[in-house]
């Protein structure tokens, strides 16, 4: 058997502290996996001391990671310090330069600084590992960097923040606003006290980015990305969404188009019957579409400590076993520069809710500036909004010509800039009280 | 770059002829992600000059497998000929005996003879990987052997058959019997004209051997499992199990119990919400639970000329990188012998569906056989059968007293040898009009 694999954990909070609990029950199961016996030897955090639930004395404290990083008595570097810059970056580049293997579950930092990373881990002849990063537990990027290897991918999309999807799916279970279930999902622990980076859909955009490049073998590009957030979603587009056989969902989505690579996030209509529409409550869920196998789904824990925990023990044990593969799939020299198709070509149907004055005319005044711009329509809805009611409002009041009713038209195929000509035209006329609702609807490729 | 990689693929069916044009359609993209060129340099089948989408000429032709499989000119044996023993056996044990690697899609094979061809794959240095083996396209495989090497896995489960899936799922949405079901399904070329192998469960039973060895360590023991097919299946169970909250899948399930392994396939009343239960038509779903990871689920196409190559691209495009990894995760050494749980003593709920004589005090006597056996029961549902009156039989005449009407149970957790003993008592107390149909529930860990 080979020498032990000597593995440096910076960062003890939940994910770090799970990691060593891995290793530390699992270490014999990892070995006779891989050949070779794996331990954690050295940690790092800023506290020393804290119950982490495991014995901090039996491994070589470091106060500074990037000290650990570069130690003779490390092999592999995880580092889950968190940050795009700072003291995870500087470890990190620490580790690589020094000849270690390094484990992240760090989107931030590889959305900022994957390609120099790769660079720098291809120059040193180490191992940059990363599947932790994108959709927790579920092996997302070993499947579209090597069980995906014989196949042209050219859609990928999925749920890949929990409290953005554990939001969503409270709103439509229990009828309660966004506010209301964002401060649920913080006193759960689901959410951060500034929850910003997460139902903006930042979080999302940097998983989104790493995808990307797997997928489509290009530089990362995380700045290119169009990000809309879940904050603008309410019961009555969730209420639409269920009536009209769909459900909402805040997607990340990567696509091949004529016009280059779109990258997108924001709330998504998808039909109810897609396995992404059901995965629901802090679950990911993460579709892949190739030439060869068509669709492959892959649902599970996308945070937690355990789960990501068993997302680094996995990578780990490719270093152990010897495992040499491009970070992004194909060395980083190859990887073309990513292609951006403008948002304003995107093609796809629409969900658009008017707040429309009850006058006479006033639809059809909707209905012909989409006509001019040639956009179809495939639903036309117009009824009590259910919020207003169900929250004891002034629905019974609330028929007096002039006041506003909610129309919602889903449209067929078009394109976003027509969409937006459109409503342009419409906020122009007059004829609606606030400004429209906007979501954009996917419909996957069918599973056969 | 490295030298390339020869590939000879032997059966040129659906699937190989599929292989052979992904490697003319992918090859520089594999080239690029593996850092090594990869071309099909060879091919065999029984019968030459066929339409199968591309220049045979292009390749060396062999007559004979066995000669391709040991021949100088390729690195890489893909055998897709099929059946357990015979010239799949002798050509894939020739070529690891040459030092070639192999890829196969081979799953009868592998339940007989994986271990002896492991232990020859590890005695020549070479490997031998079968991610098409086991549903498909979806690579449950190397998420079972690498990407959950970290945790310890106490249950996996799948749909591993599309014909049968396709079938219950057919019957459910159309409302018609599993013998219709089944000539759709051949004259669609989702079922063979000899449909056994499949309806009956040994082709789940195959794949679920494979499985069960790479979650647990276990050597393939395939006689050890317990197998029940679908053909007993009627259209009262589909609408009760409707009715229940529950959807009834052909189920691969392997598990650990307290008194050892359970291997069982047979068909199951899963609940509508899992992610399982929503896996429909040809399309098979695999879930792995971990102590770390919690629940992963893969869903994807389990057959398919090209979901297959798909499958196989990715494990040569492993050899080509490199990637040495034992073929059922651990050592063949280290495999430990599988300890098969009875099925006697497995532990769960189950739904039964009797035909009772309608007549005082029936029921009665039921209630009384599996109080006796200390069987709780959670449901009772009687009710005439939609399948009697849509058939436009004798709904209106059948309730004169003595005929049988059917009354479904479930029971909450019991173990199986209770309830064969119970069922056994009910027989001899002469109340019901034929053998009562049972199916066993399985209540997966709900997903967080």
């Amino acid at each position: 058997m080979n020498q032990p694999l000597r593995v440096g954990v910076a960062g003890l909070g939940t994910v770090g502290a799970s990691t060593v609990r891995l290793f530390e029950t699992r270490s014999n199961g990892i070995s006779a996996n891989t050949g070779r016996p794996v331990r954690v030897t050295a940690v790092s955090a800023r506290t020393r001391g804290k119950d982490r639930g495991f014995d901090e004395t039996a491994y070589t404290w470091f106060d500074d990671a990037g000290e650990m990083a570069a130690s003779e008595g490390i092999d592999v570097y995880v580092e889950l310090i968190g940050g795009e810059d700072g003291p995870a970056l500087e470890s990190v580049a620490a580790a690589l330069r020094a000849g270690k293997h390094v484990v992240t579950a760090n989107k931030a930092l590889l959305a900022k600084h994957g390609l120099a990373l790769a660079k720098l881990a291809e120059e040193n002849q180490v191992q940059l590992c990363f599947e932790a990063a994108v959709a927790g537990g579920i092996p997302v990027i070993k499947t579209l960097r090597e069980s995906l290897a014989g196949n042209d991918v050219d859609h990928v999309y999925g749920i890949l923040n929990g409290t953005c999807n554990y939001i969503l799916t409270r709103m439509q279970e229990d009828r309660i606003s966004f506010a209301e279930c964002l401060a649920d999902a913080q006193r759960l622990g689901y959410a951060e006290a500034d929850p910003t980076f997460d139902v903006e859909g930042f979080d999302t955009a940097h998983k989104l980015a790493i995808l990307t490049s797997l997928a489509f073998g290009t530089e990362i590009d995380a700045d290119s990305i169009y990000v809309e957030g879940i904050s603008s979603i309410t019961l009555a587009d969730i209420d639409a969404a269920e009536e009209l056989g769909y459900k909402i969902k805040l997607l990340g989505i990567a696509q091949r188009t004529e016009s280059g690579i779109e990258q997108r996030v924001h709330p998504t209509m998808i039909p109810k019957t897609a396995a992404i529409a059901r995965t629901d409550g802090v679950l990911n869920g993460v579709a892949i579409d190739g030439d060869f196998i068509g669709q492959v789904v892959l649902v599970g824990p996308g945070a937690g400590g355990d789960a990501t925990a068993s997302a680094i023990a996995g990578d780990v044990a490719d270093i152990a076993r010897g495992t040499r593969v491009a970070p992004f799939g194909r060395p980083s020299g190859e990887l073309v520069p990513y292609n951006r198709a403008r948002m304003r070509r995107h093609e796809g149907g629409y969900y658009i809710r008017f707040s429309v004055f009850d006058r006479p005319g006033a639809f059809a005044k909707i209905a012909v500036c989409m006509a001019e711009k040639k956009i179809s329509l495939e639903s036309i809805v117009q009824r009590k909004s259910k919020a207003k009611s169900t929250a004891g409002g002034t629905a019974a009041g609330a028929e007096g010509a002039g006041d506003p009713q909610p129309v919602i038209i889903i449209t067929y195929e078009t394109t976003e800039s027509a969409v937006k000509e459109a409503l342009k035209a419409v906020e122009d006329a007059g004829v609606i009280a606030t400004k429209p609702q906007i979501i954009r609807i996917e419909a996957p490729h069918e599973q056969k």
